[in-house]
């Protein structure tokens, strides 16, 4: 019997194993203009943790005994619907489970770029877009300005770091720990921030005595505060994802938000879905880049559904390189 | 012999009455294209907390021991630039003294709009186009939608509640003590809170139970987490003044901070000197709505120069309606 990883309790702070639970799943028939998929790839990614809670958000909150949900890519094994016939690679939102069930209109067959399927789940997927438009469309970062990213050794992080230098820009990255600082440094960073030893404030100070440009926020907090003393004038900040506040519900404390106004800061928040419109040119971007050599794919594979929440947890500790995956 | 105020220590905190020093200023002969101007109407402002600090910001410290700025409006009574010929009425920022002494090119004749000549540093001046370009141009305000405004007893505050009226936009303001909080609501204002008792982020929920599309922040803290909460889809706020902060060099805890990513919210900084190539309409506008009996002018005056430092404290203490002036 097919099986998948429900939400067993719901965690205050960091999750911990306890709150998972895997079930067996009884395969249910086809309804008219459903698919049957056997899952291949699942991702996990930071934003589930905020489904954990019970509190409207801009997704929904995972329910308490119910198979949990995120990207996945899977093969269809069964179908009832004309347009997407057996044998279709396709990417939907039923993670977290050995097989899904949903109508066609809920999967989107893999787009005709030739990488290998579990890219969609990362780099040429959500977190790639999530890095290209926040940095291009949301910042307006240019040719010449400087970039400082944190998580920069994350999924979305790093490929921001390698588009913003394909696009001429100069890079700071901040990272845990020497390897990763090391592996940021590769992908052409020009300078990197360990966060371990703490004092991101003084770090940026001293790896952007200019000041930056551009911000893309994926921790909030203290790298947060470090950005804004570091802005420049008309500084522009994208806000993707407050990993540091996911598992806490403590506020964030910042010491110099009001430099918003001196230097006329503009902070915005953005979901990825918000634009999908500029995704051919995302994907033409992308693909030049990668035949010039100025993409670095790399990923952390978690093997078995069964380690799906260590791979998931381990995103909170900082296990992974690039994009965590679960393959199955 | 005329006397200035002069920043007499650097306050940590609120600053005190004995932080100032009222000192004799040697009449200077004029330089050639240098006039000399009685002082009439001296304004003080929040922002001035922030120069009394050692610290390099989008205006430079005050010097111990030297006579303060600010702006102020009088007549010249003896001139040495054929521009600006004795009995001209000017503005200028050499504030807190009883004269000035300055270049012609660094004063500005009233414009010609039929207001009190201290019009021109409230409503018709600094704190009024802040009202308008923040609300209007910054946070792109638009008729229908909800506005929050904090400290909207203030100079600013009282402002943006006419103009957000006039402009047919739903407005709820924050005010402290029932006494301005009724003088808001005969603004015009559809819902006034009042901060003093606390718990801003309540009543902001109960006054505004569909949310806010914009926030016009005058104080950062609380009141900025109360519209992070409200904030509706796509809400954009416009971060005029965090007096909050001025006096405290604590930092702020925000606790709904990351509604900026799920909201897609935008958070901007802005100085009103940047958006000066629009004062022909701010003009324009402000005096049509004057015509139409929709803008209330209310000011607090505090009489003789030697009042000015308890003018200025009185800003932190609420003890203005309006514009607060000192009239010498």
């Amino acid at each position: 019997m097919p099986r998948a990883w429900t939400l067993h309790s719901r965690p205050k702070g960091m999750p911990q194993l306890g709150d998972f639970a895997l079930v067996d799943q009884p395969s249910v028939p086809l309804g008219e203009n459903e698919v049957r998929i056997a899952n291949r790839w699942l991702s996990v990614d930071p934003y589930m943790r905020g489904r954990m809670n019970d509190v409207k958000s801009y997704v929904p909150p995972f329910a308490l005994g119910e198979p949990m949900q995120g990207g996945a890519i899977g093969e269809v094994v069964e179908s009832r619907a004309a347009s997407v016939p057996v044998g279709t690679k396709v990417q939907h939102m039923l993670g977290w489970r050995e097989e899904a069930v949903l109508p066609a209109g809920q999967v989107q067959p893999l787009p005709p770029v030739d990488v290998p399927e579990e890219a969609f789940l990362g780099q040429f997927g959500m977190p790639g877009m999530t890095a290209y438009f926040g940095l291009l469309d949301v910042a307006q970062a240019k040719e010449g300005e400087t970039v400082f990213v944190s998580a920069a050794a994350g999924a979305v992080g790093s490929t921001v770091v390698q588009i913003a230098k394909a696009k001429g820009m100069t890079v700071i990255g901040s990272a845990g720990g020497a390897e990763k600082c090391d592996w940021v440094k590769s992908l052409g960073a020009d300078a990197v921030i360990d966060y371990k030893p703490g004092n991101v404030v003084q770090a940026l100070a001293e790896a952007a005595p200019g000041g930056i440009d551009v911000y893309f926020d994926n921790v909030g907090g203290d790298h947060l505060d470090a950005a804004l003393l570091a802005a420049r004038m008309h500084a522009r900040f994208a806000i993707c994802g407050m990993i540091d506040i996911y598992n806490e519900g403590q506020p964030q404390s910042l010491k110099y938000l009001a430099k918003v106004i001196g230097a006329r800061l503009t902070i915005k928040g953005f979901l990825v879905g918000d634009h999908m419109a500029r995704a051919a040119d995302f994907y033409a971007d992308m693909m030049r880049w990668l035949g010039e050599g100025r993409l670095t794919r790399e990923q952390t594979v978690f093997d078995g559904l069964a380690s799906a929440p260590d791979a998931f947890l381990g995103l909170f500790t900082g296990a992974n390189k690039g994009k965590m995956l679960v393959r199955i």
